[in-house]
């Protein structure tokens, strides 16, 4: 992590399943597919003067050494951490160890689904929640970083 | 509402308390007072060319009257409910009620609060939700309806 | 209200968002409209012999006022809280607070709604209710007023 | 279930412990018997141009038969389940697995009473509800039969 | 039920799996057969001058029926309803129905077993509550009302 | 608000239904009415030496309103929120914003009645709770406000 | 329950609503009716060796009955309860009382369906348990008897 | 505790408030003194040949105290722990820690009162409960342990 | 409890660490020692016409025995339970069991603090409570003891 | 995964701590070990003409990749996912978000166990489930997609 | 307690039948009788060079009043407090009050028990917790003191 | 795992974010760095005559992997789970899973921070729990393994 300028640089992280987008219940998330949220992200971001780095894993262990290594090397976080935002502690112990402002995004507006998606670990600690808004969610993120 | 061509036209409704801001806990709800979030808002959606109709009440039926107003008068709606979001179904059944979108926008990161602030009835019908952003939140709103 | 005697008038007192019946999730709420339901009711009452006065209002402090005002000056009230009938312990304690007997109406089988539509803190104080017969359902709450 | 045409026969199916209306708490349940119950529901129905089976069984798998006897021989069923109401998922099934309408009734407001009392698993699938109307609410059923 | 005076009767209902007595779950219920318990018990009541009837069923409907039977035919019921104990408000609703005082046996301390057994909706009703004394707990039940 | 000097000016606001007091379950709040209630607060406060300005209201916007004026206008605020107690998250709120201090009042003792009212969203804002001392409640009230 | 030698006997029982199979929510259920459930089930247990005992109430107290009467007559019980799965206790204190093994099967996959429809109070005493498969489900269980 | 042989001594023990017995709420607990329960227990124990020890504490920790020495000095306890049934696990875990037979006793129907009173930690360990039956359930109690 | 008469004198408690007052959490309790507040109230209750017997016990039987002992001599009890507030229904049995006045007092607002702090046995039972004004609270009750 | 046409395969995947059968709490798994597992469902697959291809991992995000990698390229997946059945929404979703079916498998009946094994978010998207059959469960899984 | 200087001395309290040490469920809390703890614990601060003032009480109140005594007179407190371990906010309102550092012990592993020793109110206030190490506990928090 | 003589091993275990100790919040977990634990942690271990083979993953499957590992290699296990311990039932099965002892340590005081960390899946497992030592809790554990 270090080829760009750490406070040009945004880290944006995806949770389990986001690497099937456009195939996985496309009702629900849109009919892009993850390579199109890439692209759509790091266009934006270019746009807008930041280097997007766009990972997915579905690794919750994964994604907290991303979150960690984000520390020091980026301006801002972005993270969809998708079904473990319900059950991971973790990472949103690891969103309270680090000290770069970390914005929670989601694709879909989880208040109108199940009821075990309500429960948000992540929101407590973010700095801020956009739900419900695809792929543009994540450029409000960025706009939002970028007011910083 | 009239004067403007209703799809140029936004709603913005702000509810209970919100007048006192600057001077209402300012170190959860910002320094700004209320009129420099009318001028904010009205000035940003102005320049993406849309009219901002910026109105507040403490009354939970003057809001819904006022849900109920927009519909086919203005492109869309942005709503910070303040503490009726945690308890106002007839808020919801307004948004329900009304075609034109509804975007759910807080001050606050309503999730990092008190409990009872995490329980959102109208989180499961608006299009989508901004939480934690302060006055700029209501920008990312207008930007999200200049999209659709 | 004053002009029919008391033991003739029926006062119907409807709640929030009810005014834009018919247009409003038509599926759930039906395709008549307010004023046909106000028609309906209207009509139904002087075929029995009495004057219906039917009313709406989204200001629960409204249905409050016209709660007291119905005391000694109707035979019965007919209350369709809407959203209000969940969450306003106040319209409870309204009709806990007049001797004119109230009948709880809902269009729709409430029952068979959201978890958060089941609680009812007017059926507790309710001399009854009827729920899931559409305007029907004030047809018959006319029908066991007069019967009183 | 043969002598009347099936479209003018209205089945009505009172569960355990109504045998005893009358003699039973009549202060919560009034002090018509059972047999009076039986006469005056009869009569109107004549009345209204149907015929009326009423029956009454302390039984839980009875009345389960009487609801599938009732698919195809009846216009429309009036149950009042007593206390299986709140505990019968196995009678709320069968109201799913017939097509003919089924209209809750209850004597007393059953809202007003046990918290245990409140849950109905019928009102979920029942055409509508009416309760707190004493006998009464069994000749509205009709009537709401009747309007179909 | 008409051969004794109905002052020196008493009905003693047993509810589902009490037939299997001895030979289910003998660490649970003890070792004597049901037979055993309807032998005992009758000895017993004959001691003290009553005439004891003694019955057993798996059915709900069949036990409210007993017990409607009971009613001005019998100076007590004592009623162990094992599992119906925890879920049937029909039984329940008899024991209210009824004036002849009704006393709530179990062989097995219900407290120390499942979660599940915990709740009682005849101890709400009955006169009193004998739980955990085996065959005992029959006898002590006769001498409660033999003191009356 | 402002012909008495502020800092000799109590507020005190009274909430939906207060306005039947004597009428409406003389039982649970006495049988002083509204106007009794008036004269009585408004004595204690002149023989005190402050002005009390008494008000009631059946709409939770204008007490929030009402609430809002207080600042800067008034040395205390006594209020009686009636059933807004326990359902109105936004007249907290607008005790959280005002720094005039807010003492609670209620006629009757909110614990010993229903479930329901005992969560009150005003006591964990309120500077004081006085419950269950009728009218008296206001005096010891205008007596705290006294010692300040 | 004697003609076959009881160690290749198996007895199936059938709860609430399973006699309107195919009639009864044909999407939930399937297609096949009762008789089709009864000669599939019999066939399949014939070329396996077994003779199947298929039978069908609506009694709670029936089907507790049926246990106990399987119990040293046949080599294991194949149950779907239907609704009383989640309701009956009796029958699982029957499943506990004999030492036939019992297996639960479930035509549709219970635990896709509404709350109330997760908890079996069976699932904790049967030997295993089998759901969302049809009637397929069915000759799991066979296949699981045979292998014992 | 050790003028009469252990084997033939009961130890009766009666928690907080019980020797207010007959001044305190008559309705619920009866007429009878707490000097009319000492004597009509000791009465009723020396004419079964046992030498009562009946004692009364507001104290748990006192009640704990006598628990232990009852161990290995009497033949049975008869516990009347009062409220604090409902709250003292001390009391119950010294019911675990000693051998001699504990057996719960409650004046009043415990279960037919507020909520709370449901809840009895003693019940579990208890080797049996009997309740409702006022006076009369300490000799049923002593009939017990006469028994065993 | 004897040298005054009984309807000029006043028994004050206070449970459980109150001793500890002034050094124990002064932020939450205020800076006054316990001896200061024995003081107080004694002086405000001489000036009233009363004698204060305050005490303070750290056991909650000794407690339970003083309320006995107030039972007809004194006009009035003062209960600051301390932490048994929310733990003890053998000191609120207790305020049931006697007829003297009990009104509850706390210093700092109970309603304000943790979860558990909130649910007061007592409050109940008590004729009122004062919750939120230190020493001051104690006066109060004083006045509304001298208004009887 | 591409040696077999993927509509002979199936996919088995065993979640954390499956790798110790055997030697894990045998009484609750069985004394099989891993291998023998692995074994006897490649067998049987092989047997009824699949291709089983065994994996087990204890860590959630490899569940999730190979659960993706399924998709098109197995006619079935067998999915024992041990402890995260209770935990893992990531899992479920991932089940949701490819069109292979998916049968959940159990060797222990998880129902017979502790509370927090009782609630499985993958059965609400499972074809079905199979629970408490040991390694028979697995074979029974080969039989169902078999059929298909 | 005087004897020792207060900064080498050790406050040692033990709650409610820990005094049966060794004769009460041996299997639970070991075979190592109280005495045994009391002569282990004081030797191992004897080595350690400090004083330990081992005491045990099965009153609530007297553990209350040593914890205050402790207050300027001890290093560190060790509180085993037993069953009020999870009933007894006093005694944690008084590990609250005392600035000595608390640390609490437990002989068995509480989490392992019965739901209701889970909850802790003593865990929130202590330094620090050890649980499930029999009298070694209290070694390691002798270290634990010692190290400070 | 093989260099050291198993019984001489311990294994150190530490969970997610446990590698950013000191710079995470000092003010919760202390200002040491994950590197001053691991020396600090082996040098201890050494002083008594122990290997200390410390380990950190922020990888749920590895701890679960090093766990099996430990079987049969080491004579203790020291395990820190950070948030893995509120949400992992697979750990908790690892546990169960292995012979080896486990010792549950934390160095904050879980129990004084949020109700979601009050709930440990591991402390039913563990051997013991230490909580809110610091660094020196692991020194503890190893005292507790070198006593076995």
């Amino acid at each position: 992590m270090a080829e760009t300028s750490s406070n040009r640089r945004i880290v944006v992280l995806n949770g389990p399943n986001l690497n099937l987008l456009g195939q996985r219940e496309p009702d629900v998330y849109g009919e892009a597919s993850y390579a199109d949220l890439e692209k759509a992200v790091a266009e934006y971001a270019a746009a807008k003067g930041f280097a997007a780095d766009v990972r997915q894993s579905n690794h919750e262990g994964e994604l907290v050494d991303w979150l960690h290594e984000a520390e020091g090397a980026a301006v801002g976080v972005i993270l969809n951490a998708g079904a473990l935002t319900h059950t991971s502690i973790a990472l949103a112990d690891a969103v309270r160890a680090v000290s770069v402002p970390v914005i929670e995004v989601h694709l879909s507006n989880i208040f109108a689904r199940e009821e075990f998606r309500r429960r948000s670990y992540l929101s407590e600690v973010a700095k801020g929640v956009i739900s419900g808004f695809g792929i543009q969610g994540y450029k409000m993120a960025i706009d939002a970083i970028a007011l910083e």
